[in-house]
Order: C-alpha cells, then sequence, then structure tokens
C-alpha cells in the first residue's frame, strides 16, 4: 500500500499535478542534513586520498561529487526553519551565508571541470583552498547540537 | 607542521614519489564507511523528493552524486578488512557481491546519463528500480555493529 501510495506521488509530481512542499520542519531540516552530511562524509574520503593513507583511484569522482552536492546546499537553506545544527545567523545574515556558499559551490565547479579536463593531479595540489568549510563552520554551526 | 607535512605528501603524490597505501585496516574501514553513508544520505535525500515532502529541484544533482559514488564503491571494498558493518560474506562470496555493485553502479550510471539529457522527470519515475540498496545490504551488511 505504501509502495502503491508513493508511486501514485510519483506519477502526480511527474504529471505537474502535485506541487511538493516541504511537509513539515522535520524534513527541511532532515534534507539540509542529508546535503551537509554528504559534504562531510565526500571531504572525509578526499581527504584521506590527501593524506596518502588511501589510493587516489576515486579522486575525480570526489572531487565531482563534492562539487554536485555543493550546487545543491543553498537551496536546501532557502526555508527559513531554525533548528538542527545550524545557528539563527543562517538566517538573519543570509547574504553573507549565502555568497559564501555560492564561491564553495564556484570553486568546487571549477575543480570538477579541471578534474573532467583529466587534470585531477593539479587539482588534489590546490582542492583544500575550494574546501572552505571551517570558515563557515565557526560562523553558522552549532556543532554542540548534533546529533 | 602539520599542513606542510601534508602537502609535502601531495606533491609527493603528484610527482608519483609516494605509493600511497592504506596506512592501516581503520582507514580502510573509514573509507568505505564514507562512501557507504554518502550513498545513505542522497538517497535519503531523493527518497524525500520522490514522496514528495521535499521541493524536486535538486533531483538531477542528486541522481548523478549517486551514480558517480556508487561508481567509486567496489574500489573501497577491495581490501580484504573484516570490520565496520560488513559481514565476511562480502569477501567469502566477492564474485556475487562484485557483480551486485557493478550492476547497482551501472543502472545508476544510466540514470544519470538519462538526467543529464534532460529525461530527469522520466528518471524519478523509475529510479526506485535502481536502489537496489535493500536486496544487498540483507546479504552483506550487519547493521548491528552500526556505530
Amino acid at each position: 500500500m505504501r509502495r502503491s501510495l508513493s508511486i501514485l506521488g510519483i506519477v502526480a509530481l511527474a504529471a505537474g499535478v502535485l506541487s511538493p512542499a516541504y511537509a513539515d520542519d522535520k524534513d527541511v531540516i532532515d534534507y539540509r542534513q542529508h546535503i551537509m552530511n554528504t559534504l562531510s562524509e565526500q571531504a572525509a574520503a578526499l581527504g584521506q586520498i590527501l593524506s596518502t593513507i588511501v589510493p587516489p583511484d576515486n579522486a575525480a569522482a570526489h572531487v565531482e561529487a563534492l562539487s554536485l552536492t555543493a550546487s545543491t546546499a543553498l537551496k536546501a537553506f532557502e526555508p527559513k526553519v531554525l533548528g538542527g545544527e545550524s545557528k539563527p545567523e543562517v538566517w538573519q545574515n543570509w547574504a553573507d551565508f549565502s555568497k559564501r556558499m555560492n564561491e564553495f559551490a564556484q570553486k568546487l565547479a571549477e575543480a570538477s571541470k579541471e578534474v573532467k579536463a583529466g587534470h585531477t593531479e593539479e587539482v588534489l595540489l590546490n582542492v583544500t583552498d575550494a574546501l572552505t568549510c571551517k570558515g563557515c563552520h565557526d560562523l553558522y554551526r552549532d556543532e554542540k547540537k548534533k546529533k
């Protein structure tokens, strides 16, 4: 039954019948956490490669996955729903927050473009410059609220 | 000092001086968990979109991120290091495990190709067929060992 309902939902969505919206605040928080957790996991995997403790076979894919995910992140913060690890300053200083997030996505998009052009080794030399996570987390993330 | 050493490592890696290898078993387990956690977070985000509780703006990016990450997963299991949530059967039945993982990656690669061709809505109708997570987890993952 669950499956039928789900398929119905998807069909309705594809047909433009439903106008999907965030169902409630928990969904909004869950969604942005899925995205930020993805960034964290992929940055950690890439970090292991940069530290030469893991072979670099997947390095290009990690850079591309980071770039794709960074491009999705700002959208997930657009609903002004306080909670999770986000400080209220995310929305109080939205211009700064969104500028930082866009720059982060832009730097990773450039890195991803270079990787696709076959310049993975050069990208690995500089990619930590693109991973500006800490500067933003210091201002906008409350790690004490981590689940 | 840490930073200097790290840069030295990266330069050496880029120059082909270092032959990086997994430093120890914990690194191997951590690395594959970063990849499997990425799949879990991205599948959950896509699931929220399929359930129409989150707007579908990022749907294409999630499919592409899943495809990229699936393409990196098998490599992370190649070192035969028991532990984490992996059952010993991963390596006892390597032919079946790797076949399933390759099929998973292949299905998502096809979905990603369709998304890039602009057919995201059609992909969303069928993408759950590609997310064969449960069949593999039932055989090869011990969730009780989850951290």
